[in-house]
């Protein structure tokens, strides 16, 4: 038996202090949401249904609905100011995976990615494709202005202000100093050991259309192996898929190094190799969490043993009874 | 100084003996062309290009362009009958990454793969965004019919006369026997050690619009750090997908094990973790070659020290003088 287990992030930037509270909650809100999904599990409440991937699903539909993220509810704006979402989901027990990329009009692309798991011989549908197939499944298309906040339209328009438009549009650029990150995700440890991961994004400010990160990608965005244990990333997408962070972080805690310092491991590898920043949450087929960013802040908190923990800035660390 | 090679791959699957032939004289003349694109660089004819970027990219166009494989011209169909393409380019100097997904109408997804990494800020663009980026750079969009060869039609054809059609569009499926996979892909190190690989293909018969395979990711289909060496992958992309194929073999190679035994162990996990077979090549930055698979063939090609060596059946080997 483990002590199950459900942490969650909202993502690795610099998070400016407005948004700090806000955030904070958030997070606590979709660790009591997947941790309750998960108690009907543990307590047989649910004959069905209440599985890790449940829980995980619960606590990320829970952060793309709150706008405060840059997921589902609150995604920031394509160049052409549109709302382009990638999600993952993993099971695991199976490593079955399911992923979105560039899907829009989708209130929970957690959701459809968690379809794509259960209803496709594919791991991961992109664009139109994605959208198609969303329909096809009954999930509702919604009007894309209910998921674009004043927020993201605020920085949408901080960033053709201050940069070249055109050279931006195609051609590298200097990171804007107004593109954060409020990536979700979730990891589960449920009693028996079971694993799973879910991610989910709107991505980078003013990203070009089509632009598919690190977040739906295997081993990038999220990983699982009841083997091992689960991780989800956060951060700098492009670095994160080039140090293949979170198969990376796997990889070291399948040698038995402590979850944290696996997360740390391949934190200074990104860093060093690839000059990439950003933070991830795991856990351990035992139970072990670990929680870990080499950006300014990163917002997580997990429920474990009766016990609410959370923090958002290096080395805070708070617990509360639940 | 480390003795230059361009290793191909043709893809990894059971290959019915009428393409034997086709498909060996097609790796090898990819295999010429990227050496013959390397060998300009060597010799210091040409005072720019000649990388080996130039090489991988080289030999994956005379892929794409050779209708015996699934990639470029002679990619499979989607369920629709449409051509939708991945393809995947690594710089192993810098790690920089370039990837399209689901593009349609190119003649070489790799160079629209390789315009990615260049001239953008992402790795991974899909869908009509990938289209309109490659517009935007100027590449000529092709008629679809020009993609498409008489067998790509047939195979359609068998997989929708003997299978379900509305179940397996959106339902799980069984492998239909007809799903070959041609899947192309180059890995090279140069002279002075710099390595990279390209990946490229149509994916699988029927599969659904928007369908992302492992080509495009990262980890998956390719993966290339000077550090170590450079990977192609083949095979069942979902597998190769949930395996971090790519990722795991140059994982196992900078352990110190041979390429060869690297390959053999990453294929031995995703076989019995995942029920997943496919192939792989490999080069390390000392020069170092690896080609395996634990399908019933690949088609493969290296030339190094003035040798061409190839092969298509389980530990077949032929060498020739170039």
């Amino acid at each position: 038996m483990v002590e199950p287990v459900v942490v969650v992030h909202g993502g690795a930037w610099a998070v400016p202090e407005e948004l700090w509270d806000e955030s904070l909650q958030g997070v606590k809100a979709a660790a009591r949401r997947g941790y309750g999904a998960s108690i009907h599990c543990y307590c047989g409440v649910l004959t069905a249904g209440g599985s890790s991937v449940d829980a995980a699903e619960a606590s990320v539909v829970c952060l793309e609905d709150n706008p405060v993220f840059d997921a589902g509810t609150g995604s920031v704006l394509t160049f052409d100011e549109q709302v382009e979402m990638d999600a993952i989901i993993i099971d695991g027990t199976t490593m079955e995976a399911g992923a979105v990329g560039a899907i829009r009009n989708v209130l929970n692309p957690v959701k459809v990615a968690r379809l794509v798991m259960e209803k496709t011989d594919h791991i991961m549908l992109v664009g139109d494709g994605a959208n198609k197939f969303a329909a096809a499944h009954g999930v509702q298309e919604v009007d894309p202005e209910v998921l674009i906040t004043s927020l993201a339209r605020q920085t949408l328009a901080k960033y053709k202000k201050y940069t070249s438009t055109v050279y931006h549009l195609f051609n590298k650029t200097e990171k804007p100093e107004t593109s954060g990150h409020e990536t979700v995700g979730c990891v589960v440890v449920d009693r028996e050991g079971h694993t799973s991961c879910a991610t989910s994004t709107g991505g980078i400010t003013a990203k070009m259309p089509g632009r598919v990160g690190d977040t739906p990608i295997v081993g990038a965005g999220g990983f699982a192996d009841d083997q091992v244990g689960a991780v989800s990333t956060t951060g700098h997408g492009e670095a994160i898929m080039k140090a293949c962070l979170a198969r990376h972080i796997t990889s070291v805690m399948g040698t038995g190094e402590s979850v944290k310092s696996s997360i740390q491991n391949g934190l200074a590898h990104m860093e060093s190799r690839i000059k990439g920043f950003g933070g991830a949450i795991a856990v351990s087929c035992k139970g072990e969490v670990g929680t870990h960013f080499s950006t300014p802040r990163m917002t997580w908190a997990y429920i474990q043993a009766g016990k609410l923990h959370y923090g958002i800035h290096p080395n805070q660390h708070v617990t509360e009874d639940l």
